[in-house]
């Protein structure tokens, strides 16, 4: 197998130059070797793709080695083999009796497998608050590696991957692509006598379909519908009651390409608005506007979040959450880097080639409206990477 | 909000009669407090349910206390008001500056939640390897609270939940229901003009839909389909190639009620089968056959699983893969319970009640076949959940 050749998303050199950008970052900070456990990261460095995260896995990426080694379940290293760059001796698998057993844990294999590469007694960087990396694989890496250092190594290469390469924007571009065909796919759909799950089902269909050019894939997570009663929660599971009449419904949701996310929340209102719900609407939309108008290198997280906030606050409208993340690669449970936040207290300055979804919604007691924007910052200004129009969506 | 009725699942006697199963393993195992974090264990305790998993998030139950607390994001305490049974004072939320903040970590607001009950120095059980509780969690509730004795109580829940009520089961064949239709749809949609990811859309249209009666919803990971080439690996993404002629495709996936999933694996092939590929398929069927026979309360999981191991073995087939897991309420990554395994050396006993999904696939350097079944132990043997049947199913 060692012979297939890989179905890699980039080039070679893209990889090496994130491997670098990676390896920069561990030297300053006196990291040897790293851990790296979250699923995103361990595409952006090697390509792995495969909905094996379920059991333990890891690529590690070592100062003194070029090329990274992947590790996990022995019947994932097909994947290994068919979606990395990584040559036979750098995909070191577990058996499967490692596998959810009560005697034996995957990260004492992966120990040894750092142990044996002579790394016992260097500095280990691990992502301490990652999805994956769980207490328990902490406590056996440590105990496997009693010689190591340990040093918490959360989002070092989340932070690498905020800024995108020309071939990442692409794939962002066709993943909003498909997430403007799936506004209009709920658009058609969206019906007083039909369920929530028909609705998300109409929805779903589109974005696994995708464009001509690139097909569609799952999100990290599955679209959220929030109708009626329920558009106060921000992340419910749909049900399978009717939709019924004048009632708003928001709904987020991403389409991808190749892991890569490109998400919106649109308000949709079955039958008549009610004056005052145009008006929350309207504002909504107007804080986006005031806020994507300060988006330029050299602006600061905060500034953007500044901007929305002076805007809504003209009308008695506040929102506690922050205004918006990062995205990119993703896989579940969310389509968030976890890295910079749109909110006061970041100053985190915006650079051409980074992408944040907007999340611009406010919720009340009684109800919400959400009409957001991922955006790529520019040379200049900003670039919206989804086309549906900002307004609240009315089906008479 | 505490004066809205929220929607149950199940009576509140099925949910007190979970609890009480759970404390009085807390008590045998000499647990006071429990913090659970796994997403499919608050669910179960609770009832909660919404895709917020992806920020800290849990159920604290303790012996001196008749009813648990939920305790999570502010923004998603209204989805604890409407799918949980807890009164208001019982449903605890942590300010929005807690999220992915540099400063401060919600372990910090849960683990004073403990310390202002009066537990502060019990022993405190933590799901040690539960996906959703990182080494940073763990590391932060013990700073916190560093009088407290930590215990590991991963599957203490998990394993309460192993046997299903009779209401559990009534979600879990609806899930199959929908499951049978989703197979359906794959044999309709299946041609080798499509893309793969037409394939899928298909595929997820239905699922999402669910019957009549009960909306679907979407799984716990999206549906793994493996053509052609990479029918030899379990868990790839899909693509967007077209199908092609004269090919397996091997496809795996659940339909879900109430996040209850009733998960199947079939293999397809696009064409006329080659005489050895029949053969192969026929060989798993008669191993799962096989398997299913010896099923009924008092068997052991080493022995279902002896009896398909034997069975192949006539064939000169062997697997290295456990042959199942237990299934049921399910939450990104898995749809596994991640108890009981049916492979060799697992001495679990069969109780009626029990759901296992056994994953009979096998595959070799070139290809696979998967032809699974899930079922239920019945007082004397098994109910197949899903219907369709277990045969390679060929599109010519």
């Amino acid at each position: 197998m060692g012979e297939t050749m890989a179905n890699l998303n980039f080039e070679r050199a893209e990889y090496a130059q994130r491997l670098d950008g990676v390896k920069k970052r561990m030297a300053s900070e006196g990291i040897d070797v790293l851990v790296v456990t979250e699923p995103s990261n361990m595409n952006y460095l090697t390509g792995y793709d495969a909905y094996s995260f379920y059991v333990v896995q890891a690529v590690i990426v070592a100062l003194d080695s070029e090329l990274p080694i992947w590790t996990g379940r022995f019947m994932d290293a097909v994947s290994a083999h068919s979606t990395t760059y990584l040559p036979a001796d750098h995909i070191l698998p577990y058996p499967d009796n490692y596998v959810q057993s009560a005697e034996r844990h995957p990260m004492e294999f992966i120990g040894r497998i750092v142990a044996d590469k002579g790394w016992g007694a260097k500095t280990l960087g691990v992502e301490m608050g990652a999805y994956y990396y769980t207490a328990r694989s902490h406590a056996e890496l440590q105990k496997t590696l009693p010689d190591a250092r340990f040093k918490d190594a959360e989002l070092l290469v989340n932070w690498v991957r905020i800024v995108k390469s020309e071939r990442e924007l692409e794939y962002m571009r066709a993943a909003g692509a498909t997430t403007d065909l799936m506004v209009e796919a709920a658009k058609n759909a969206a019906h007083p006598d039909i369920r929530e799950c028909d609705l998300a089902s109409a929805i779903v269909e589109v974005q696994m379909k995708g464009t001509e050019r690139f097909g569609g894939m799952p999100s990290s997570g599955a679209p959220l519908i929030m109708a009626g009663a329920r558009a106060n929660e921000p992340h419910p599971a749909w049900n399978d009651q009717l939709l019924g009449n004048d009632i708003p419904i928001n709904i987020e949701m991403a389409g991808v390409c190749r892991r890569y996310h490109g998400p919106i929340s649109r308000t949709f209102y079955l039958g008549s608005p009610p004056q005052d719900y145009r008006d929350f609407a309207a504002r909504v939309v107007e804080g986006v506007a005031a806020a994507l108008d300060v988006v330029k290198p050299g602006t600061t997280c905060e500034e953007v979040e500044a901007a929305w906030r002076k805007t809504i606050a003209k009308w008695g409208l506040e929102k506690e959450a922050r205004l918006g993340y990062p995205t990119g690669i993703a896989y579940a449970p969310t389509w968030g880097e976890r890295t910079a936040s749109l909110r006061k207290g970041d100053l985190t300055v915006l650079e051409a080639g980074m992408v944040f979804h907007m999340m611009a919604g406010i919720w009340n007691e009684a109800t919400g409206v959400t009409i957001t924007q991922t955006f790529i910052v520019t040379d200049t200004g900003h670039e919206d990477l989804t086309k549906s129009p900002r307004e609240l969506i009315v089906i008479d």
